[in-house]
């Protein structure tokens, strides 16, 4: 009941600090005989490394991560996945000066109050950086969703603060910009806005869209377990997110009954509004997934803030920070939603044998 | 692992279908020596009962709750707490139509798909009386909270539909109006808006907010089992809910960086943008969340829909239906957030003792 | 967390004390269109109902249970079912006077030190009643293991005290007795010797087997959730038992490995000293399991002891109580094996679908 | 769900093969400010050792364990403690003979049937090397029991084969030998007894004692998390183990009422045959566990099996073996009964506070 695992027949428990010796993960429950080696995961990390482009940290991780156990000969045996990133990267001394005072914001605060003291190199434990093991674990899972059901999880920026991307929409073009934007003609807008916030030492925040296709129909647990109420706690367990909508999300609370429900044909659905589920249930339509990633909060603009004496002081927070965590969340995000889908998968064959 | 239980050191366990016997839960992990009656839980049903005004479906349940264990001489003895409601409006008739044909917007296509079959009763599993239970586990909930810590959780209406609440707030005014609503200036122009919807055979949908004031704070175990994470599952398993937001959250990825942190001084924080939860733990702050509910799935208006054999055919809808099935969900949602909170209280005091 | 649910993806939540309204509980996970009806679980509940022969407490219960939901038109739905049993014979006045005395070997001093006080009424929440529940959702998971595998799980009475069964063994005696012993010839030893008890106002332990034949290959889930290791929680989790073998037991610490060990062959294993589990997972042989029940703790024979001040005094424990508590225990004992292999056989679907 | 996590608020989740790069585990739920290094663990891992002494195996192993995370200037941080053991001696050639033929009484079948396929590389993770991580991890919650509640969790070997250990008793001897024997006058009993086996090429069990002094009253969460059942899981879970007993165990069977139970006085209770345990919830006195072990199965004598085909052959287990499992598994049962005290001390503190 620690919180450091989520799943419940395919699961990820998670250990490791910003500045400690490493970062990893026990993925247990994984079907045997899925080819699997740490390229497969290495793939996604590269998307979410830190120091890949100018308009994210200039902190620099090779995030190369090993395989320790669960892999015999290229294939998952059904034991334990051990996966092991080492911090090559740790400057603490960045950090030092954030010892006795609270980044507004961050987490420093009540990891004091919770635990009586912190890590508090690099933000410890509630660091972002924690997500990368998430995102090798959600490649296992990318992986066997693909092969068992030809499921596959994507994602990319909607919007970065205020700025929604255009109508051009095209997959390929998310890997091929630092901002994972599906759309190319907005990225010189982009990048703009991300240098006028470097020049200021401010930030902003950004909101994804994440997708499932090729759904199986059936997965989700209700009635507290159901698909939706699982992904919600996937995504606002990713740092920095506030709000997850699923479909249409806020917006269908404006919307009548006669216009908002998804009629159904012989050949399918005419719409989604649902975003593939219904009664917390997969209905076989594409999962839409919306989360709002709030802005980084280490900027270096200096406010006032307290020490650990609850004494007034002010604070300038040093360090490489991204302009906009929202963008490098989009991997984690599709993690996320993979980790959650496997896991309902395997949930849905011990009670219902394998429909799909 | 199946799917019907929630929490983990204090935990609600569900059962019941819509025109079964009964529907009921059990209560686990309650502290002992809690002065609890039926009559505790017996006010926040009566406030979520259906028929309770003319705003919502006119079906008429006592929803009578009965403790059938774990209270002994009017206080609680740390065993599980059965809560049983009989189901005494059950008019299977008003439903029988719907055997064969799937409702859209419903969970009758995706249980047949799960489970092979469904009791189609009234929605069955899947229908909303389902969260009588919670509404009066809930309350047991409420009551240890403000005990231990004189935390309050309450919610109300912000929008019905598009239409906000006005400025004026009194939570006294809550339980005065049929809405939830804080203003009772808005109460005519809702009360047009619902007569309208029912002369239209329509419906529509609400946002609600939920507030948990005088917080303790530390309560929440990162880096899954955050609080707002375990928050956004319990709220996201509400029937109808599609979003979920903490503290300022969807509008956060707009906020710059400067402009969303939340200053600390001796004093206190001045702003809440973060809804009080800081890395997944609460920081003392109200924890303040909203949720959007899509309008209700069943209306009047006959729709084209598919049977089981997935040949075209079209539904119309009779029973007796709010619409507006966010009204009354606010007590289930106060409750969601009631269970949580004290699941939360419990887990932080096994590893970290009772600092609050 | 709390302790009163057993099992991962086929869950048993109990509740319910001696003297309460009802005893009862929740069955989750269950697989959809399994035949199921409230005398489908009556027969195994009459077999362990008190007063049901002169050899046990003369106590009177029906026992009657009910299905409150998850059974639609004769067939489980997949969602959860509630079983409820009503107690109709609670005769207070029989255990008043232990409300402040601790009888010995009783529960009664632990729960006033775990909870501060406890629903003192024929033992409460620590009574052996408890099981009934257990025995009627134990005939869900027999019933399904038969039509799925036809595994058969049975149990009987090998020793009462030091008296141990006869070489004559048939399967068809054990119902046919009121002590479940397999060999009739055996019977009038067994009657005298409770006889004999009966006159000193004394007690007795047992020993029983359980078996389940034509098991499956692969359940079990090492290295914590080994088939054995849940096998001996579930037995543990009896009231009075107080050892738990699997195969040969405690003797297997006597053996040399030339002579333990179980060969096999082309035609299979020549000796099951494993009792059907290597490793932690079923091997296919027949799973054996023998547990040891102290003797009924409450005797007629006055002893001294202490009351809830600490101060010495003597208790003579009136009520109607078995001389042998393990006889009944049979039906439990084999509900709770039912019970781990069901869940098992579940979760090694999960992972590796169902190759057995 | 998955089976490689024991605990439910304080938790083991474990990965690894014998011959595989790392064994490991993560341990979550620790209490904050606990006093913790590695050689605190490395203190019962020597114990453990595989090579300490001629009467163990051969192998050679230094099992030193290396703590990643959760520790942050020498005290525990509340955050996952993740440990790691390289593999350093791991011959694989010693092992390659079985990769196709079935050792008797391993797992080598079973994980094929379950899985498929599986790291045949010295028994994989069916070996007893992966219980080195349990150690470590029971280190830290010896180490937290003792500081809690000053109870001191210590086990010994009570039978080689049939021969008892004499009357001589003494803690600090059992240190001071080899076999774990609290009675030095036995040693050369148990030596020549194991020079024989070795010789004949043959193996013998073992009966292991573990005790828990100065016991807190009120841990174990009825009815299914009894203490003792969750100890009896816990043991059951050590490779080889094939019976556990609580306080008089099998023996209980046998006990007439009037002299089984345990009478309490002011100044305490008279007896212990319960083992410290009554109704599932520690009493207070000692805690007294015995467990039996089969012999080791890997024996040099040339035996009769099947091939992975099923065809008839014949296999002659080479590699370095203990002649008896059971003499080191007494640090390894003694980590399992630390692992389950503490778990359910902090489960216990969740819904009752911290009463001891």
């Amino acid at each position: 009941m620690a919180g450091n695992t989520i799943g419940k027949n395919f699961t990820l428990t998670s250990f490791g600090e910003s500045h400690g010796v490493a970062i990893g993960g026990i993925v247990d429950g994984c079907p045997p005989n899925l080819k699997i080696s740490a390229e497969d995961l290495q793939k996604d990390l590269d998307r979410r490394r830190p120091g890949s482009s100018r308009y994210t940290t200039a902190r620099r991780e090779d995030d190369k991560v090993e395989i320790l156990s669960g892999v015999f000969e290229g294939r998952t045996t059904g034991t334990p996945i051990a996966l092991l990133i080492h911090n090559t990267d740790a400057r603490s001394q960045d950090y030092s000066d954030i010892k006795d005072n609270y980044r507004p914001s961050h987490a420093d605060f009540v990891y004091d109050k919770k635990y009586g003291f912190r890590d508090y190199r690099g933000g410890g434990r509630a660091s972002a950086r924690e997500t990368a093991i998430r995102v090798a674990a959600g490649a296992i899972a990318k992986k066997w969703l693909y092969e068992r059901y030809k499921t596959q999880v994507r994602g990319y920026l909607s919007k970065l603060g205020d700025i929604s991307i255009g109508k051009q929409f095209d997959w390929e073009e998310v890997n091929n910009n630092p901002f994972f934007s599906p759309d190319s003609s907005i990225i010189p807008t982009f990048e703009q806005k991300i240098n006028q916030l470097k020049k200021d030492g401010d930030s902003i925040g950004a909101t994804l869209t994440i997708v499932a296709e090729n759904m199986p129909c059936g997965l989700g647990e209700p009635v507290f377990d159901r698909l939706d109420a699982d992904i919600a706690k996937a995504m606002m367990s990713i740092n920095a997110v506030k709000g997850v909508e699923i479909g249409k999300g806020m917006a269908s609370s404006e919307d009548l009954g006669s216009q908002h429900r998804d009629i159904m044909t012989p050949d399918g659905f005419l719409s989604n509004n649902a975003g593939g589920i219904l009664g917390g249930i997969s209905n076989g339509q594409d999962i839409i997934v919306h989360i709002a990633l709030k802005p980084t909060s280490s900027i270096s603009q200096e406010v006032e803030t307290i020490n650990k004496k609850r004494e007034k002081t002010t604070i300038k927070v040093k360090g490489r920070h991204d302009p906009c965590v929202g963008i490098r969340a989009t991997p984690i995000a599709e993690a996320m939603l993979a980790l959650t889908l496997m896991d309902h998968a395997l949930r849905n064959r011990a009670q219902n044998y394998d429909l799909a």
